[in-house]
């Protein structure tokens, strides 16, 4: 014990610097300097990126930013701090004091006492100019830079947001995390365009799998949700799928997220459409209410017109699109009265335009000698004996929805094509990085 | 808009029963009956599955689970309402007043009303076995099955509790979550176990590939946080990675989840070293608080012994391990004054017994001519001249690490094996479901 007590006192002086004769500057993030309420010339420290440099006769003006925010923080300095490496892309680090600003396009600046140059960039060769806003199309030939422009940056953030967002509001109800399995040996929409894995390199054996069966990437986790659906009554998964299409759209990716979740006692659409809505609402809201302005960018540059939500419309907004979903189930009710249990009517995709499927979900099949009967015809009875078994021990009602995360986000944000809004786009031909 | 709000009051409508006579009994889950502080006599109805039965003269009492918590709901009933189907495993729905139990042994019971039987269970064919304590090997051959058992459910509720204090705590402390590509044309640990990939079914052409490149799965996401490392200061990921390794050792998948934290402006492993401990505490303090029932079950009957963390011992035990890692540094320091930028040194791994490497971490080499130097001798300056681009424009000193997420689960709750902190483990000659 006494040891353990030694030991940790020898980590603490180890992990501050020793004896420093000046108080050290406290670091901020561009987020949190500008947000300062104490901008009375407290001395601080910020690292980021040169996003403008503007020189005049005895000032120098420059903005950095870190990615903490869309905005950035404007430095002012002494002309003698000047350099020819300060150019639009290097990296720095500057210490001064926080002070307000006397301009009214900004609440705070940063009187810099130092400029350090990190790393720089050569502005002739960097396929990012400065101050000019290149197309998407362009900005895709270069995925390991495109992140550092406003509008990439905006869409990551506002993704990372929303991630955050979907694993709150499905704790908060109760959902209990599961992660389905990427390789997988079923194939749960039957046929169709899967992506098959073997070991590279080696030597193969054709006759020999490395799992022993063939394996593929999955194309959705439902039936492994169901499995959790014998134990838990309400679960879901937010990961990555796979199509092996050949599509070259702006709504395809071979690539893509899906969160999908399965609830169990579950008997008429109505339980879930409630959970799409409440996912739909939750999610947008945080993502509006914690990045307002990064939102404003894509709805300013990338979708002008009426795809926009802008703050007073976004409720009314989302409203339309679950109304539009209640009349489709009511469509379908009316094509059916007995449409309970019948899966080819218990299902529901909801379509937004311009965006295609967003989310697909349905009551899921119980009985069990319809299912035996269709797997048999179908000669995969010893395969799914194991999804038969589920129906023979303790089986519950359950049903269970997907939604495309990327077609959410291209929906929410009016972003034209899928291959904007996730940070590595992988489709026919293309697989850079 | 009057036509939005006609539709919005349908939606109101329809969702709620027409005109119910009797006031419907509040669906709870178990989990909040247990918490339930109103037992006066409330009504209430739970769903769940039967986990013991024991009839009494005129008196039946059966647990009810329904996955929201280790504990079962205790249900009384009058004898009349006994039926051979509430056997062990099978599903059931039941209506009663939620009272104060006159046994020490729980708070609240069910005085039941009404039992409705959902889904039978052949407890003869069931191949979970009332009262009996089943080995893990044994489950691990119905992985359709094994959430339905207490261990694996407590294991799936703490594997899913750490899936949200990750998420949370990288969120509170300012990093981007950034979704990191499966598909990758990458190799960034150099070499070797790779799985490749390719469409199914299709006619293959050898020479032409679907991405035009050979297509891996991912061993890392390293490399493309370090891009995202040019924009933000502080990413993470949190996904499935994979080996292809001929391994059957109880610390090794086929596909297993790995948390990876990118950090810029980094210069020292000592700013590393301060977000893995508290990565390591905020997660072990969350499950803790969050799942003690289930933690408590993992290390009572799964490892009794040295390696159980009793709730006075955790934060000792959690310091142990990162003075261990501390260490480990000061060795490394002792090794070579010389050691910032040097990634043969600048770079660490925390090493648990019987789990094997549980972080491992470093700084990443940011100097461009040693860089190129590298690539060019290994024939990889083209496939890599991206990574070199990082360092030619606006390069930071940057530096990460990468946490084997089933390996931090049977870190902290002494599972042997990693194939029971995982739903769906693969392996070789292994992928069920």
């Amino acid at each position: 014990m006494l040891e353990v007590r030694c030991l940790l006192r020898s980590v603490r002086f180890c992990s501050s610097a020793p004896f420093p004769r000046h108080k050290p500057s406290a670091k901020l993030s561009v987020r949190d300097a500008l947000g300062a309420q104490n901008t009375s010339g407290e001395r601080i420290k910020v690292q980021g990126w040169i996003r403008s440099v503007r020189s005049q006769k005895e000032v120098l003006f420059l903005h950095v930013n870190d990615g903490s925010s869309l905005e950035s923080l404007q430095i002012v300095a002494d002309s003698s701090l000047d350099s020819r490496e300060l150019t639009f892309g290097s990296s720095v680090e500057i210490q001064g004091q926080l002070v307000k600003s006397p301009s009214k396009r900004q609440n705070v600046e940063l009187k810099a006492e130092k400029i350090k140059i990190i790393g720089n960039c050569d502005a002739k060769a960097f396929p990012i100019k400065y101050k000019e806003r290149h197309p998407l199309e362009y900005l895709r030939q270069y995925p390991h830079f495109r992140c550092r422009t406003n509008v990439l940056g905006s869409i990551l953030r506002i993704r990372s947001e929303a991630t955050a967002a979907i694993h709150s509001f499905f704790k908060d109800s109760g959902f209990v995390h599961i992660h389905t399995p990427i390789i997988t040996s079923n194939d749960s929409e039957g046929a169709g365009e899967l992506f098959q894995l073997e070991p590279s390199g080696k030597l193969k054996v054709p006759e020999e799998n490395f799992f022993n069966v063939p394996a593929f990437l999955t194309v959705s986790g439902q039936l492994h949700l169901e499995v959790m659906s014998g134990a838990f009554t309400q679960v879901f998964t937010f990961g990555p799928t796979f199509r092996a299409e050949n599509s070259q759209s702006r709504r395809h990716l071979a690539e893509f997220y899906m969160v999908e979740a399965e609830i169990s006692f579950v008997n008429s659409l109505q339980d879930l459409m409630q959970v799409i809505e409440e996912l739909f609402k939750a999610t947008a809201m945080m993502v509006l209410s914690n990045c307002p302005e990064d939102v404003e960018l894509c709805h300013k540059f990338i979708a002008p017109g009426q795809k926009v939500i802008s703050f007073v419309d976004k409720a009314q907004y989302i409203c339309c699109l679950i109304i539009s979903y209640t009349e489709a189930v009511e469509i379908l009710k009316q094509a059916s009265q007995n449409f309970t249990f019948t899966p080819e009517v218990a299902a529901v995709d909801l379509l937004v335009p311009g965006v295609g499927e967003l989310f697909g979900g349905g009551l899921r099949e119980e009985r069990y000698h319809f299912l035996e009967e269709r797997l048999a015809r179908s000669g995969l009875t010893e395969v799914y004996q194991w999804y038969l078994d589920l129906r023979r021990f303790g089986s519950v009602p359950h049903g269970g929805f997907g939604m495309g995360f990327e077609r959410y986000l291209q929906c929410i944000l009016g972003v034209d094509n899928i291959k904007d809004v996730i940070p590595f786009p992988r489709f026919p031909h293309s697989c850079l990085l």
